[in-house]
């Protein structure tokens, strides 16, 4: 070992912009230094999508059947029983949704066992992931199910923004029929956790939003915030957790931006991404959170409009692979003790 | 007639920072060359906040009573019969309630008689104004009763980003409840015709958000998408309007930051609030749509806790001055043949 953290690369689904978006990013000498990586693809997928070797870098290769760890630099990790002839760049199939699959659990293995430290996700889908045969939705199911946790919440960093979601994607009305003080507490108790554990922040400030306009003014403009949200902030005080709210949701995410709080607690989608995706759209990062391992996401999908083309935007995955570096590098920092199992 | 645009400026609320944002606004020369100026309000009102006299500017000043038009530079329209004694900077009293809304009124009938092209109003104090037995919440229903209007909506303006209500200020539960196509038609007909008349956008593109995340996702999230948004973009296009939606909120704004759309229409008040205030803090104004007059206003309350100390700061009112000279420019260039009445 190099003594610098040890992450896996998942290259998405194999039709998409995900091999592309990898490749480049390993391509900047600067994130390669950051760590030593092992990316779960395919050199006939780079080959797939530039014509030839998309790689600007010195690489190895293992058939991920015996991957036994990352060496320095990058190592390509390979699936050989995949028939890559059978995907076509750009179009939704069932072998490549099948294959994404294999990258993530073959990653997942390597960390669950100790040889790697965290996994960066590419764009995976939906559909494909459906017609392979797959239950999931989408990767955060999936890292939740094979890490058996059951309080898991997805986290957005960008810019000088984070935020946490107490509730993800499910229509406004059932937001407002199905919101909980006890959803938002496990929310409040996580976001907790997860900033000490893998941000270094010894504690942690939770601004939390309201649900309603200007946080409901007194009750004026709705109650949840009386009847849900305070009840949450209270329990949550009483465990020694550092909770501001409820605040308006116009005014915080400035406030946070301005250093007042660590992160953000948004009651819906909406609510947390639009500032996310407005101020620091192409940085923007998703984390899988409640797991007990680290995992990015880039924040955009396969994009299969543009796949193969070449000009496709690495600068997500790099923030991605950024970000796992950095809550690596705080997780042993607050963790010394800590070794591989 | 110097030939520059007439602004009234309402001072707002006598106790809270208006008088000294609209002082130190126009103590800025850049900004005193935009317009001639009727300031509403008193002398005796700076000195009240300031020890002295806030401006740094000559001035000339008129009773209200015998207001006949604003002159070159800056007129102070005065109402002697208001008692500034009775008045304590930085608290709630029904005389200054009394005194905001004398401010208004009289600078209404002055756009109404043609001697004032609009009106950029400080910071008036809900409590205030209901304490001196008046019974409009703020100053866009105000507004809309002086000048008649049925069809009014919220506008803000704040960097690269204009945004319009479709709902203000209720409960998210009560948005979901009360959404309906004809009140999204009816804000998007007068996005439309206020962006042509009064921001010289002949074919103004309106970005539409979905009230669910990602739009609903085709029915997954939601539904009122399809029942409720898709009917109102339908009917707005057979009419002309260039439309585009129901598009997901949280990357609708940066589309309308790099210029896909000249207005983004949100369906409730944080989901349009969130990206304005995030953006364009200091510099966001808001406009009352629908009145057959300008009028703009800080995007700020009254701020009773730093009122009197003189550390207000008057970017919001320079915004609100710049943007309504803009919009009476473009009116004026759109209507050349508009004389005063």
């Amino acid at each position: 070992m190099s003594g610098k953290p040890r992450l896996a690369i998942t290259v998405g689904d194999p039709a998409g912009i995900g091999p592309e978006v990898a490749a480049k990013a390993l391509n900047d000498p600067a994130i390669r230094q950051l760590a030593d990586f092992a990316v779960f693809g395919d050199r006939r997928l780079w080959r797939l999508h530039g014509g030839g070797s998309m790689a600007e870098f010195d690489f190895r290769t293992v058939p991920a059947a015996d991957f036994a760890g990352a060496a320095p630099g990058v190592t390509l990790v390979e699936f050989p029983e995949v028939d890559y002839d059978a995907i076509a760049v750009g179009a939704m199939s069932a072998a490549a949704g099948a294959a994404s699959i294999r990258y993530i659990l073959a990653a997942i293995d390597a960390v669950r066992v100790g040889r790697l430290d965290g996994v960066v996700t590419g764009p995976i889908h939906k559909e494909a992931i459906q017609a392979a045969g797959h239950p999931w939705p989408g990767h955060t199911e999936l890292f939740a199910e094979e890490f058996a946790a059951e309080d898991i919440a997805m986290m957005f960093a960008g810019g000088p923004l984070r935020v946490v979601l107490v509730t993800i994607h499910m229509a406004l009305a059932d937001v407002v029929r199905t919101l909980s003080t006890a959803q938002i507490l496990r929310i409040l108790r996580l976001a907790d956790r997860t900033l000490k554990q893998f941000f270094g922040i010894p504690v942690p400030r939770l601004g939390v939003c309201g649900l309603n306009p200007h946080a409901g003014e007194g009750g004026r403009f709705g109650h949840e915030e009386h009847t849900l949200i305070v009840p949450a902030l209270d329990q949550a005080r009483d465990e020694g957790i550092c909770v501001f709210g409820p605040l308006p949701a116009d005014t915080i995410f400035r406030a946070a931006m301005q250093g007042k709080y660590d992160i953000v607690v948004a009651m819906y989608h909406d609510q947390g991404l639009i500032p996310i995706k407005t101020v620091a759209f192409e940085e923007s990062v998703n984390i899988t959170i409640g797991i007990p391992a680290i995992r990015t996401s880039v924040d955009h999908g396969t994009a299969f409009d543009i796949a193969g083309r070449g000009t496709a935007d690495p600068s997500s995955m790099k923030s991605a692979i950024r970000m796992a570096v950095r809550m690596h590098q705080a997780r042993a920092a607050a963790q010394p003790d800590r070794t591989p199992p």
